[in-house]
């Protein structure tokens, strides 16, 4: 029997929330596993974005997480012979939409189904952040909805929150340049220097309360950061001209999506055609190919279908 | 005619939002001022914390904060000799309770009800930040509430949220030992580690979000903090156990009121008694005596009485 799971992806950071805030969105990959008994070795189905670089072996992270899931659950019936793995791919590779996280989600759902469901949703997070390293990407994309996550130093558990978000849009710009995450990450500072430190605590205050409220107002004020966009930014030199667009267009607020390269904007129905043709046509004054995206947040995270 | 103003003690921070986070509690300082045309000297009258030690000329922060104002607003008639002064205070000098702030407050306040409120809200706002250095304290006892103040870099601007927050009370431990706030602002470190960060921006985003939704169950994570505390703390060894203590006793959440030196926690209204008496107790076998309030939010902020 095929087990098929979809995850959405994610963006993260929404601004001044560095590594705390992350929104699951209407975008997914779909990723499949089927338990072939007396197979002799595992059939890798690719097919969407980047189905040519994804590895076919133990290097892939969808196998990587169900291995890790099977060792947890100390379940040794499966391994790389006789389990049929699919995955097709629409969200972007290395674009800042949590793809990665999909995967790893993807990988420990699937297993945890062929394990009976042994693992409750805290318990996947749980696994999920520990391979991860950070958990604004995983949460989202396994609970849905915009999640602020509090990592504990003893355990990796996350506190939640579940945030409603009535009529607000999703503009992604994506552009034709990828960013390796692990680059966008060491381009930070260890240190920030504490007038940064508040600027963004500030900051974060008024985004919790702006979704707390649904008072889109805040926004524009709210998404501004010191932390790690400015960093960042340096490898996207567009990065300003195209968010400013953006608010220009009547969006609410603008950021980096994750590490990048993609940058995002919430918006109003309404203007979301409109944002996301000026973002993308800022990103061609630059000579950059952007595709857009017009995306409603996803609610029921990592589904079964 | 006697112009009198009562304004709130403030406490800051309420963990980990350093610089941003301001609540008004109900004690209050007192502050009027009389206009007598012809005479030759301005009389100081002082009751209450700190009378012997607040100065009574020219660097009296009350006459300094209503000298800013009439020079902001372009009033040459009062001056040093033509008012008399009255002070009474019920907040504990240098105790992190925003004493600096009622007396900024109340001076603009008094010079601009001389002025025939020339200034607004706002703009009172604005120069008691300037004169202050920073929002937490003095936007707090302007608006009254739980306020989360970002500034902006171009002007001293403050977005201001107030939050309900029925049945909760506030503990306030003053222990008899002060703390300069000057000395307690250099002892944090001018850059701080990026994990720390992350720590702080997701307690920040748990506290804005148990304060919107009344949560109070979130308070105990979400007010930890490891930007101020972990360093103002070795000025006050017992921080620990008595915030501790505080959190045994059942209050919701502990921290460090301001640049302390007084403990603050939030409670219910059946535990407020018992915190109270077990955050002093506590305090006792450290040889500190320490004074107790149990105290409401304050709603009005800096009121004309």
């Amino acid at each position: 029997m095929k087990i098929k799971f979809r995850v959405p992806a994610t963006t993260a950071n929404l601004g001044p929330g560095f590594d705390v805030f992350g929104a699951a969105l209407t975008l997914y990959n779909e990723f499949s596993a089927e338990f072939v008994p007396n197979a002799k070795k595992t059939k890798f189905i690719l097919s969407g974005h980047g189905k040519e670089s994804i590895p076919k072996g133990k290097d892939n992270l969808l196998w990587k997480a169900m291995s890790e899931t099977f060792n947890l659950l100390g379940e040794t019936k499966y391994n790389l012979k006789n389990l049929n793995i699919e995955i097709s791919t629409k969200i972007p590779l290395n674009g800042g939409l949590g793809s990665s996280a999909t995967a790893i989600v993807g990988g420990i759902s699937l297993a945890n189904k062929l394990c009976k469901n042994k693992l409750n949703k805290s318990q996947i997070a749980e696994l999920a952040i520990k391979i991860e390293g950070h958990p604004d990407n995983v949460v989202p994309a396994i609970f849905g909805g915009l999640c602020a996550c509090a990592k504990n130093k003893e355990a990796l558990r996350t506190t939640t929150i579940n945030l409603p978000l009535p009529k607000l849009k999703v503009i992604l710009c994506v552009p034709s340049f990828e960013i390796r995450t692990n680059h966008s990450r060491q381009i930070i500072p260890k240190n920030i220097p504490l007038q940064d430190v508040v600027f963004n605590i500030s900051r974060v205050a008024l985004l919790t309360a702006a979704f707390c409220s649904n008072d889109y107002s805040l926004l524009k004020e709210a998404m501004q950061d010191k932390i790690h966009q400015p960093y960042r930014g340096k490898m996207i030199p567009a990065m300003n001209k195209v968010l400013e667009k953006a608010l220009n267009s009547g969006a609410y607020g603008g950021f980096l999506s994750g590490s990048g390269s993609t940058l995002a904007a919430f918006c109003s129905k309404e203007n979301s055609e409109n944002v996301k043709k000026n973002m993308l046509e800022c990103w061609k004054t630059e000579n950059v190919i952007a595709k857009g995206f017009i995306l409603d947040f996803d609610k029921a995270g990592a589904t079964r279908i």
